[in-house]
């Protein structure tokens, strides 16, 4: 599905969208029947979990809306994030996040023609750029530079001094990226404002912003994000895609902060518009022996819900059903490619087995729920490296489900 | 005069020093016979003037010494500081700082044979190096760049975000010249300490720290800097010159934070040294029909200065007299060379005829002295720029007529 009108193009362009900074310059392009370029960043970090539907959602509507998109593979970002891992882990994991989020896009149904990806590598450390930068630091301030990255870095006098420096880095990176706007979160609003500000002062032109929904995880956001096997990877297979979503914070009648509602919401109804041109998610409910419930709508959706006609024990399964949908050609296409599955290895490499059982456990934390019953892990890390990932820059403590941008 | 035996070495190279952090790193390199190399750093922005001398001498003396010396000098710093200032202002004013360094310590007495002269931009916009600044803010913490920075860059919060980051770059160019050594002001030396903390993370060795005094200016402490006309260039005509230090501020019989006595101490007797192989500063008393006074050690000076044998009146005609013997040399090179005087003139071009004569005596603020019969301006500056060269970095208030390094 691509939409050719300009105004079905800028409903697809606007949908679910918490906020639209400066869409004239978007409207314009899209008037005047040209495609807007658009960027995306993510730190190369952990592998990508199931946060990452969400941004990618947004941005298969804007492939479905005709737009031009870059995806900046923010490697040096990934990095900084963890200097003690070899440089050649690195790379291998920006190429692991190329393959799944081009897959995760075709996945929704989009062509992905219209894609390209970016390592940050490849000019953030271009004489231009870094003389961009230079003068950049020159003109703002620190309690701009500050305030710009309030939600998105952690601050405090004891944070190192790259937190100040990432704002301008990300700023920089939509003129040399040569996009017309910038897609995030909503923990983003700060520093999209601070770069419709400070690219005039380099002579360059003020960008749109398409800000995201912040949307609440599978743990809920009071969860310690720390436990690992509760995220949904990617590349999990099925079963442990049901086991999970079981597992997932969703109290009865509450729909406010209910992460399990939040991706039929964001995720399962956009993602059936643009697969099959209508939005439509369905609760089976066989073993009561009663018909199923078809929604066109999350407000009916929410409302059955308050009313407990909905209950979590109904839903989870129908939405795990919905993910694996989009999971299996993913899963499908790592089967049929030797070289992802050889990048996986050297990206994510087996963590060596620990010297003793006892240590194990002491490193799980009090908070670790103890799953005894647990699968071998996939998505297992290597020390010192967050799967939180999903942004450019490092996560704030409780966001940490949610991809940044 | 070039010493050979390792401890008149190590005694040129500690000479008048206020601070030498790790000297067994120099003493190694000078016990096993070989050269240590040293670096100085400028941002090239206002013309060199008498502050220079300071740094000039220790620097004459390093090379006297036989040290390899690396002049820096720091245009990227210079176009920062003045963003408004087009591009090939900023590398005329290297090429002029170029000429007007090397002339000043020929015209101290020593080969400029192992004087080397590098641009900041020929490394600081290379990919090598943006990765090391990269990660040297991974790595130190605001709280440490502001320590390290405390007296070199004004910190505040609206002050630019570069004041932070230039602590890292100067660091760093210490690895990128390749030095065992660095020299600076007292003002530098919570940053060296910091250069001794910082390289290590980054896997790279320590240096050695050479710390001058601060010395203090002609016009004072208390004075304020933004009377251009009171300092003394390099090219100024000895009539300029004689007129300028009797004008300086020089109170009877006090020789602390006097800048005319501390010029006898920290550069006349020393550069004595190295012309003559002795320590000598003669003060005439012809007019008042006496024998002149004539000095080897700066404590007889200060003694008889204390006692008013010694007056301002007797000392300050004796110290212009000592410059202009320094500045002769330096101006006759400016002469016969057409290439340094058209650099000048590229470098440093006249300001613009004010507008309104009305206009133009308000701009020179109220704090002006309002020399009415002031010769043609040599050292003009065009807006913007401040005289108050000397160091990679911004000048804090007050210690705006010393060079930083």
């Amino acid at each position: 599905m691509a939409e050719t009108r300009p105004e079905e193009r800028l409903a697809l362009i606007r949908e679910n969208l918490a906020e639209f900074l400066n869409p004239e310059i978007l409207e314009k392009i899209v008037n005047e029947g040209r495609n807007p370029k658009v960027y995306w960043g993510t730190a190369t970090t952990g592998r990508p979990h199931a946060g990452y539907l969400v941004p990618a959602i947004k941005i298969a509507q804007l492939l479905a809306a005709g737009c031009e998109v870059t995806i900046l593979l923010a490697d040096i970002h990934g990095f900084l994030d963890n200097l003690k891992a070899p440089i050649e882990l690195v790379a291998n994991r920006a190429e692991y996040y190329r393959f799944v989020i081009a897959a995760l896009l075709k996945a929704m149904g989009v062509s992905i023609d219209r894609l390209r990806f970016v390592l940050g590598s490849s000019y953030q450390k271009s004489p231009e750029y870094v003389m961009d930068l230079y003068k950049m630091c020159s003109l703002v301030s620190e309690h701009d530079a500050k305030r710009a990255g309030a939600e998105v870095v952690k601050q405090s006098d004891n944070a190192p001094l790259s937190g100040l420096l990432y704002p301008a880095l990300q700023v920089l990176d939509e003129q040399y990226l040569d996009v017309d706007a910038q897609l995030g979160g909503m923990d983003q609003r700060k520093l999209f404002v601070a770069a419709t500000e400070w690219l005039p002062k380099l002579g360059y032109k003020q960008r749109a912003h398409l800000i995201n929904t912040m949307v609440p995880g599978l743990q809920g956001s009071k969860m310690s994000s720390s436990d690992e096997n509760s995220k949904i990877d990617l590349l999990d297979p099925a079963d442990l895609v049901l086991k999970k979503v079981k597992k997932a914070f969703a109290a009865p009648k509450e729909v406010e902060g209910n992460g399990v509602l939040a991706l039929i919401e964001y995720v399962l109804l956009p993602v059936s518009l643009l697969k099959t041109g209508e939005r439509k998610f369905v609760v089976e409910r066989e073993r009561d022996g009663l018909e199923p419930l078809v929604y066109t709508e999350i407000s009916k959706l929410h409302e059955d819900y308050r009313n407990e006609v909905l209950t979590p024990q109904l839903v989870k399964p129908a939405v795990a059903k919905g993910l694996n949908e989009i999971l299996a050609p993913i899963q499908a296409e790592f089967q049929a490619s030797k070289e992802w599955q050889d990048i996986t290895e050297k990206a994510y490499p087996p963590p060596p087995p620990p010297a003793k059982k006892k240590k194990e456990k002491k490193d799980k934390g009090t908070m670790h729920p103890g799953n005894k019953n647990k699968p071998q892990q996939q998505n297992a890390q290597p020390d010192g490296v967050k799967a939180e990932a999903g942004g450019e820059q490092p996560q704030p403590d409780g966001a940490a489900e949610l991809p940044v941008r």
